[in-house]
């Protein structure tokens, strides 16, 4: 998730540092809880061809041809552009060897590297690059070999499945050959999962699998939101994937890292980190978030919940209770949010989709946010440091009711045009403003109506699953996963993508659908549902 | 020079290993001596403009515009393509530094860097590539910068002067600058040669300081025959570049190593190799040359009378005598060479000129080589081993000028067409075919002469400059050196090229000349000719 608006960007955080004593406290914290990156070898599995077919995914498709031992012991003259399938997506660092063929080369070599998630990333020329983000991000690299043999790694990261080498330079006089590749992938997932239920459909068990390899990918030095792009912590991606992890790999150091690290480059006047980076060394985009600066209190919560660790809890309960204040500036005696100031100061973001009016959506969030934290501080004993919670609960909920809930219709409604959409029905769910029953005939409603807007994007889809399951919605959630994931299966995902419109498959936010990242965090979160409800999806 | 007969390439040394035990020792002996890399850290002094200018070298020159610092503290998306300028030709690794400006990196940045010893090659598209060698001689490096901030050292060596930086991708939402660029510049040169006498004429100073640089240049781990291209160790370039050494760096150390390197190397039949590559662990290219084995046995006599280094000189005796035998095979027992048979079944060298008949040329390279040997042979006390010498030398010139010799025209002739060239006439010199009074007379000929070939690159300019003055022929050897090196000193040259046509400077045996190399040691002569012979040139 890279789009900001110009507002929050140009709005640097100046002023009294709040947490200037405790800041260096939790970033010690998150140096000590530095997860160890496992390593392991990779070798490709195949060479394949890339065909154009109108029926796959992008119209490009991978056919396997030769196996790879024929790239090694022929002239690579005679292969530039061939394509190296390593089976599975992986991220790490691509190696290669090269070695004189007959003749000792008198010549350096220009090679280039094009590294692909998906099979459209080798057939679709970079240049001129349309699209919004930096060319950078796409995994294209020159190298010069200046002596053969030689063994190089290429010095940046690349996540992966197929690799295309095109030999750009060489002498006429001599000639060479690519005698090894390989790829050290790395991940801080260390555990295998349970298997799931012998009765689970095969299209749930797929869907499992694929979002676990996707966890598992996105699992690095912190919970990346891909590890193609933009390789950084974002705190709603930070939540969906602790949650999939705690039904998963239970790697709870890699959550209290990420904690710890949001905590101690927490903006000075105390506002959470929309997102952070950690390499060259750690530091915050300028960049606040509202919806997640809120959504940091629940991830704290849930991992309090999941592990027992009073004590990181406790440690991080100061910038906890300062993300409280967040909507506080806003908040009319009347229980409502001035949404239109808010959405003038802040960046709120809920989901990607152009148009969606996010009034009710942020009610909804502050609501679900003050209940999580009021039972955070019941855990830490803490209630008395935000005794007004419950009060104000109430009375927003009240106010939202109120406001929001369209009785004639039985929908939640949002905004000056009274906009209709399942952000809107699902975060009123969630925050408990709609009951189990107004909740379930709103999100039944929605598909017959005309004008309602739907999700743009996975991150969307998980909160909508999430209310349906509230709801009781059972076979609806099932659906959902099974419709929309299993879309992505059908098609051929080896990950789950971080856009997926299952009528454009060259729908991108980037105006350039390569620059798309396709192993997503945010679009991992089956794994979450199926294994915490096998009830609705392991039968 | 890379340029190599098809048949010479194919045909490689097989059979008995006539060193397979001295080899071993001479290598040793290589690695003992091996010179130790002299390091300074360079700054650009300047940026610049690639200007288009009919007037100039190539129609581009390089104009100064602003100091570096407005480099360093300006946002570089408003500088991409930026020209730096070092101010001298250097050779060695380049490292470059970036920081966010203003707001985090959110994006890597793709960067482009192309290095130039001359300002064409920053001006001129290198794709498509039309040239005859390896497109990755070409010095343009694209980089990823994952993260910022971040300094990066290019993996590549480079020679260069200029350095053109474009912008290939960054993030629209965050900013950076370059904030350092710097050099590690390299070579094996440890000393200051002496000033030339005050007297000097300022074009002849001029020619002697840029043939210093050329040849500082090309003094690395072994004696390159040019840093941009080809980087390595030729026997023909290795006794120009010692030659010059010997007048100015006196880095005989390095003088040593090649010639072990060369002995340690040399094919299974001992025929010394035409070049060998250092890296990445040393080991010949198979490419007889005729010439240059002969050659050899010339630089080490060379390198024991300027050294008095005996024990170096015993040391590779056995190679020496062994080159000794090359010429054999195709000798008549009229005293002249089968050259029709030598020319098809080796790579004779003398020089680029196309149309160039080596006949003479090859006489003439026999007789002074076997000469030289002699000389050397008496040094050592090892004449006996070569008792046969004497008369084949005298019984050779015999022939050539019987042969060769026009009395007519009173100049050399060459092959069956008896081609009249600079070629043969300064071989015939040099080898004492010709007395100083024909030598001159022909040298003097040549230029009212039609059909005369003339020299096509610097490196047999050496020879004809060097027969000059044997012949007692000094204003036209000053005037030589001062019109061929001068004009390229008016023309701008920072280091002597490998390709120099005054009428052309687009020449290029390789069909592009921004592939050609721009500091070649071949065209470092000049140093020698100035220091050796200061009645000629230093007044």
């Amino acid at each position: 998730m890279v789009l900001i608006t110009a507002l929050c960007y140009s709005k640097p955080v100046t002023g009294q540092d709040v947490f200037q004593e405790q800041r260096n406290g939790w970033l010690q914290e998150a140096e000590k809880s530095q997860p160890k990156l496992m390593e392991s070898t990779k070798e490709p599995v195949s060479l394949v061809s890339i065909e154009q077919d109108e029926k796959a995914f992008q119209h490009w498709k991978a056919v396997r041809t030769l196996p790879v031992d024929s790239l090694y012991h022929r002239s690579f003259k005679k292969q530039s552009g061939v394509v190296a399938d390593f089976g599975e997506h992986l991220t790490g660092f691509f190696t290669f060897s090269v070695e004189a063929f007959g003749r000792a080369a008198d010549a350096p070599l220009r090679l280039k590297f094009t590294f692909g998630e998906v099979p459209s990333e080798l057939a679709t020329p970079f240049d001129p690059y349309p699209g919004g983000l930096s060319r950078a991000w796409l995994q294209d690299e020159i190298v010069t070999v200046s002596d053969v043999p030689a063994v190089i790694t290429i010095p940046r990261r690349v996540a992966f499945r197929y690799v295309k080498i095109e030999l750009l330079g060489s002498s006429v006089y001599s000639d060479f050959r690519i005698s090894q590749i390989t790829f050290k992938a790395t991940t801080s997932v260390n555990t295998t999962p349970s298997p799931l239920e012998a009765s689970t459909d095969k299209m749930v068990a797929d869907i499992d699998r694929i979002s676990l390899v996707t966890l598992k990918e996105c699992m690095q030095t912190v919970y990346e939101d891909g590890p193609k792009r933009d390789r950084r912590l974002w705190i709603g991606d930070l939540y969906l994937e602790s949650l999939a992890n705690m039904y998963s790999f239970k790697n709870y150091d890699l959550t209290k890292h990420c904690l710890y690290l949001l905590a101690g480059l927490s903006y000075e006047n105390g506002v959470a980190p929309s997102n952070v980076f950690e390499r060259p060394s750690p530091h915050p985009q300028i960049n606040p978030l509202f919806d997640y600066a809120l959504i940091y209190n629940v991830a704290v919560k849930e991992y309090l919940q999941a592990t027992g660790d009073r004590q990181t809890a406790t440690d991080l309960w100061p910038i906890v209770k300062k993300q409280l204040e967040v909507p506080k500036k806003y908040l009319g005696k009347d229980g409502m949010l001035d949404y239109e100031r808010a959405n003038k100061e802040w960046w709120l973001f809920f989901d990607w989709r152009v148009g969606l009016d996010k009034q009710a959506a942020l009610q909804g969030v502050v609501i679900w946010a003050y209940k999580n934290t009021y039972e955070l501080a019941k855990m830490l004993g803490k209630e008395k440091e935000v005794a007004e919670l419950p009060d104000l609960i109430k009375k927003m909920t009240a106010a939202t009711h109120k406001n929001l809930y369209d009785k004639t219709t039985g929908v939640f409604v949002s905004g000056k045009d009274r906009q209709v959409s399942y952000a809107s029905q699902a975060w009123m769910v969630l925050s408990g403003v709609a009951t189990k029953a107004e909740g379930a005939k709103a999100l039944r409603k929605l598909p017959a109506m005309q004008n309602v807007v739907y999700p743009g994007a996975p991150y969307l889809y998980h909160y909508v699953i999430e209310a349906m399951i509230q709801c009781d919605m059972k076979k609806e959630a099932r659906d959902l996963v099974v419709d929309y994931w299993g879309g992505m299966v059908t098609k051929g995902a080896d990950t789950f993508w971080e856009v997926y419109d299952p009528k454009d498959d060259f729908l991108s936010p980037y105006k350039f659908f390569p620059v798309n990242s396709y192993c997503h965090a945010w679009s991992c979160t089956p794994v979450y549902f199926i294994r915490k409800y096998p009830e609705i999806f392991q039968h």
